[in-house]
């Protein structure tokens, strides 16, 4: 398969599309076991993939854009119809319980929606044409995925600077995205270009991605790697320990609004203050440019991941209430600029969003 | 017992002074094991209350001024000498033990050398006297931080509205006091005024004392509370939904540097950024008027408390670096006031917290 190449050299796989003679199949890492366990889990069923998307075995915008595409690969691939128009009702069903899953990350709806036309510009061809350009398609938006993780290596590389140390949130890696990373892959890039470069991971409560993603990628790549609880970022900024800051996004507005992991606009208001440059790295695909402001829908989760570590032990009083939203927005003024792969966009956002994504 | 009725009429107690037939005791609640289980300790040896207040079995800075206090009466009480200088070695010896337990809290230190000032007055009068007058000022010091809670509560509840969301920071109850609390205090006497008051409790990582203990002291005082994650508290400012934040402190300085649990610092700076009024709840034992500026020492704790949840789980790749901060500071001009029991200091500190502490 040369067109995944870049693909199967990849030293992390979070997923793939398995070509088998029973037919394909689709294989992720379910990151919720990391670092305990690497288990690989597979399925041919869309269904079995939205799951995956929704308890977080798969998750990071990038990945869970990737994954849905992949759902609607196995929907078209396993739909068992001649008849097109019944294969498109499959497309739409599987889209429905697709997008039912998260409703904050971008990239989500961005990849459905590009599987979707796709799936549409073939219709005229036949069941076969429109099954195999789904699939294509969605093998296609990993691919890209992964390019562009490596293009906003190179270009956001350049903001990082022998000897720094660089404070990020959650995970951003290859367990986030198609298997490279954003915010951690141009961490990476930096380090593959020889810059000695130490990062300081926040845990990341409640899920704790930090502690348990960001860390193992690290510790694999034998980057230097420190952990610390979140409420530590106000500590290590005081202290002079950390240069830059650089973290993913779920969704970007058209006037630079983003929103990212809970927390990250807490790490962006230390940063302003302590004058710590603070990047956000994200592909073009988290760009919602149909939105302005700070009104993007935050994902409430469950408060039983706040009451527990990982539903393993209850840390206090059960059945006391809980907020759990997963994500926060972090306004344009925080943002000393965003990463893409399309290059760097510096403010004004509103001006300069829409320039940089529309250049080639 | 007359002497220490306002400590039998409490409804939670952290510790207790026992007397018994065959000499007296110190009793009191392993925090460690708080909410899922309430078991008390109990000894004679003032080693074993070094241990506590070391492994955290009892904490928070008034607690472990108190229990100290204690752990020179047992010294005194089991010394086993009628010479008074042997008496004195002994009693040295336990401070010394004593105070190499925990570096930040001053009133560990407040507390050992107002125990060992009584020693020495009644030094003149032999071995029975000395020995009477530590267990009396040990109880005294118990007494007094109860009332001066009380009084804190009195006095900082004027701050405090009907209807206001109240954030707080660690634990700063009956389970961080001689048996009522400082800012938690504040709370309790506000809704014993008839206010209705809500509460939002950070969970505290990295040993939870958020979730733990704030949590299950307001649950059974029935007050309205909801447990976030540490990184929540930029969202919950951003979205409107706190009013005030009310915290404890480990030590301040003269001019009102206040060093108080990690994460203490970035809840100051985003409440100044939002607006949120800022009050720390501390009494006089509290303050080191021999230090000035930031250079309070911070205690740096095992990295595994980091890596782990209470030692129940590792949430990480096992040895990778942590730092583990056990307090941060927070500078002056992000403090609207501090409340103690001679009255609430406004800036600027320098000047009103020598007068303001020097008032009767």
């Amino acid at each position: 398969m040369k067109f995944l190449s870049i693909i199967d050299k990849l030293k992390i796989k979070p997923m793939e599309w398995v070509e088998k003679e029973e037919g394909p199949r689709f294989r992720w890492l379910d990151t919720r076991l990391i670092p305990w366990e690497e288990v690989y889990r597979e399925t041919t069923d869309y269904r079995r993939v939205a799951t995956a998307i929704k308890d977080m075995e798969i998750r990071g915008a990038p990945a869970i854009g990737i994954a849905a595409a992949y759902g609607l690969a196995l929907a078209a691939f396993y739909s068992d119809t001649n008849d097109v128009n019944e294969l498109f009702n499959v497309l739409e069903e599987a889209k429905k319980v697709l997008a039912a899953t998260r409703p904050t990350a971008y990239n989500l709806f961005w990849a459905l929606d590009r599987v979707m036309r796709k799936a549409r510009e073939y219709m005229s061809r036949g069941v076969d044409s429109v099954i195999r350009a789904v699939v294509e398609e969605a093998k296609r938006i990993h691919e890209e995925d992964v390019r562009q993780n490596m293009e906003m290596g190179r270009i956001g590389s350049k903001l990082i600077e022998d000897g720094d140390t660089v404070l990020t949130h959650c995970n951003t890696g290859a367990l986030a995205t198609g298997g490279y990373g954003t915010a951690l892959g141009v961490i990476r890039a930096s380090v593959e270009e020889g810059k000695n470069i130490k990062v300081i991971a926040t845990e990341t409560r409640p899920l704790l991605q930090g502690a348990r993603l960001t860390v193992w990628e690290l510790v694999k790549e034998g980057i230097d790697a420190t952990l610390i609880t979140d409420n530590m970022v106000g500590y290590v900024m005081y202290k002079n320990l950390v240069n830059k800051v650089l973290v993913g996004a779920d969704r970007i507005t058209l006037d630079g609004y983003v929103a990212n992991k809970i927390g990250t606009y807490m790490i962006a208001v230390l940063s302003s203050r302590h004058r710590v440059p603070f990047y956000v790295v994200a592909p073009s695909s988290t760009f919602d440019l149909s939105l302005e402001g700070d009104n993007i829908p935050i994902e409430e989760r469950s408060p039983d991941e706040v009451r527990s570590i990982l539903g393993k032990i209850t840390i206090t009083v059960p059945g006391v209430k809980a907020v759990n939203p997963a994500f926060d927005i972090t306004p344009p003024s925080l943002i000393t600029s965003i990463v893409t792969e399309r290059g760097i966009i510096t403010p004004p956002y509103r001006e300069n969003i829409k320039r940089v994504l529309s250049q080639n």
